[in-house]
Order: C-alpha cells, then structure tokens, then sequence
C-alpha cells in the first residue's frame, strides 16, 4: 500500500564492527540456536544500550533523574528541523539565533555535522563541530524534548575512563532539562530544510539509561 | 509541542521479570558503570532478540530466508486494523472472512485476543485463540507486511525444545510469505474499530532473526 509520507531510516546498521565510543565494550551478538539443530533460529544480544545509533537519558550521566522508562511514548516523537554545521569548527550561538524561530516551533533540534560519513573509520573520532557551552545554555530554554546529532556527542570526545561534569559539560546542560540526547544519526543529508516529524522510539527496558533506537523521519 | 495525531504504545515495559516463551533465556540487565564512581551510567543488555513486544522475521525458523536487516524499513509501518478474537476458541475462516474488504487494504492484521491482561502471569501460557491453518492460508495470499497478537506466538505455546514444521505451522505458513509476527503486543484495547498506522521499527541488527520493538499506534 502507497503511504501518505516519506519514510527516511536515520540509523546506521548494528553489528560487532560498530565504532565504538573509546574505551567502551562493544556489542557481541551470538547464534544460540539455529534452524538445522533446534528448529529456529535464536541470536543473543550482549550490549551496553549505547551501541550504535542511540538515546542517552538524563540518569546516563544525572543521578536520580529521568530513565528511559520514567517518560511517555510522546517524548520520543515530533516535529523537528535539521541544522547545517558541517563546515564549522563549534556550534556558535549566533549561529543557532538565526534558527531560533524555527527551534521555539518543533521539538527536535538535529546538528548535521557530516561525521555520517566518517562512521566506521577513524575520522569518526575526530572532535566534530559541537555547540559551545553558552549555545548550548541557549538552547536549554526552549521546550524541546531533544537533540540528535550524526556523530558520537554534542561533546568532545574523550575517554569513557575520564568522564567527569567538566569534559561533558553539553550532556550536562541537555541532560539537566529533561531533554534526550540522540547520538550516531545518519542520513541526515536527506532531510529536508523545512520541519518534518521526527522519531527515536526506545525499547522500554524499566530504568535504563539509554537505548539502542531506530530513528526514522516522516515527511 | 500539540501533534496531529494521537498516539498508543503497544508494548510491555521490559526487564528480567518479562514473561518469558517457555525453556527460553531470560534478558539480563546488568548495571556495569554507574554516576557515583565511573563519572556515568551504562547497563549491559544480555538478551535474545525474542523478549518481550518482538518481531520474528522469517529467518526465525526458516532458513536461508530474510533477516530483519534485510527489510527496508518502510517494511515495519503501515495501515493495520485490528480483529477482536477474545471470545472464540480459535481464528476461523468464516470469521476472518467477515474482514475481507479491510484486510486488503491494510499493511497489518493485529489479533486482539486479550491475552495483555495475563502478561506477567500463569494464565499467559494458556493458549490463546490462534488461526486455523486454513484461516493463517488465506490470510497468506493478502499483500500483508505482518501479522501481530497480544500473545506468545500465532501458533499454540510449545516447549523451545520441540519446535518442529508440525508444531508451528501458521509461523510456517506466514513466514514463508516474508511476512513478519509482532508477539507480546500489549494496549489493543485501546486501538480504533477502523483502520489506523502502525509501526514496529526494529533495532536493525545485521543478520537479526528478530528484534525487541516499541512498537506504536497512531491514530
């Protein structure tokens, strides 16, 4: 059947090769059964829930605040612009002001870096544009239920060994307003300039602090 | 932000008390890193693919067929009634029939059997109104993309032990036709007498023989 709308697939594929954020255990997916000895076939997953294209909740980094199951279905879906930063070094608040009718309309801002591209290579760890703390503080005020990225953070990257509130300062500000973070995107090239319906829906695991998600927009 | 649509989760919250297919593995969710010490927290997910609201796809019990990462993802939404089956033994012909017109219209049949209300209990493991195997071959030779219940499985409960062509015939009979089964759906109550959007977008697993969904009405 024709549908009403286009359909983008915004998340990479998940497998052991996935690049991983760094000193982070990777995903190990193993055939527990198959069709030929037992009938069916049965793969287990063994993953922190921050493999691939994902969500971080606010307890990710907060502590006694919101988990992935702590929100409504709502959180995870809505109206939502994509921003161009491919060929800047930070995010700057000037240039996020003039989106900033755009953002007090939807409820998904999404930074499209082109770090897509570098998935799966060594480049992917390179520092991508990231907003400072001041746009990020910015940012903050708007009633937005979150923010995407195609690369690993809307942070620098560092050692999963060093986290500590000054090296993570954006997942700070974000996080502390209740919003989502979603890392990994992809394709986000095909995103339309204007707003489309955007949606990153969880597995509902009780208490986690995040989730493996296959984003999708709707246009 | 209001959106234009209302929208349902269809899916059980998930977590090592899940009710679980009998003599299958239970998911394991393991806190590995947490804010106090490491700076951040991260669970460890180990489970197979089939817990909780699910997808199969036909690589589930017949070889050399389709893996979920082998659909696009236009594969996992689309217009889908749902058929009330609470009062009967079993799915007939005759009964499925009196749907004919909607069923071909649709992307996918969702049987509402009212197994939902005994998840988490003894009462899950009874059998629950399934096709016919006459019901399941007509319902093949429909354009469907899936198939889904408020219960364990489209076939009656067997031991994971025992899967065999005989014992699981309507998985057969619709998987054989790239069809895909979405089990443990949950909130069918809640859903339209006419035809609404569905949606059950999987983790996309490479070589996956299924995948936990958030699976989701909008209305």
């Amino acid at each position: 059947m024709n549908m009403p709308y286009k359909i983008i697939d915004l998340s990479h594929i998940l497998n052991e090769n996935a690049t991983l954020y760094p000193d982070t255990v990777g995903p190990k997916f193993e055939v527990i059964n198959n069709v030929a000895e037992h009938g069916f076939m049965e793969m287990q997953a063994t993953m922190v829930l921050h493999s691939g294209t994902h969500i971080d909740a606010p307890c990710h980094i907060l502590q006694d605040t919101k988990s992935i199951s702590d929100f409504p279905i709502e959180k995870f879906i809505g109206p939502a612009i994509v921003i161009p930063c491919g060929d800047m070094k930070e995010i700057s608040l000037s240039y996020l002001k003039t989106f900033e009718s755009r953002i007090a309309e939807v409820d998904f801002v999404i930074f499209f870096t082109g770090w897509q591209y570098k998935w799966n290579s060594d480049a992917y760890f390179d520092n991508c544009p990231t907003p400072t703390q001041e746009a990020a503080r910015w940012l903050a005020q708007f009633n937005l239920k979150g923010i995407g990225i195609d690369a690993f953070s809307v942070d620098p990257v560092v050692s999963a060994h060093k986290v500590t509130p000054e090296n993570l300062p954006n997942h700070y500000i974000l996080l502390e307003k209740d919003m989502i973070l979603i890392e990994n995107l992809t394709n986000l090239d095909k995103l339309p300039e204007g707003v489309f319906t955007f949606q990153c829906l969880p597995i509902n695991i009780e208490n986690a602090d995040g989730s493996p998600v296959r984003a999708m927009a709707m246009i």
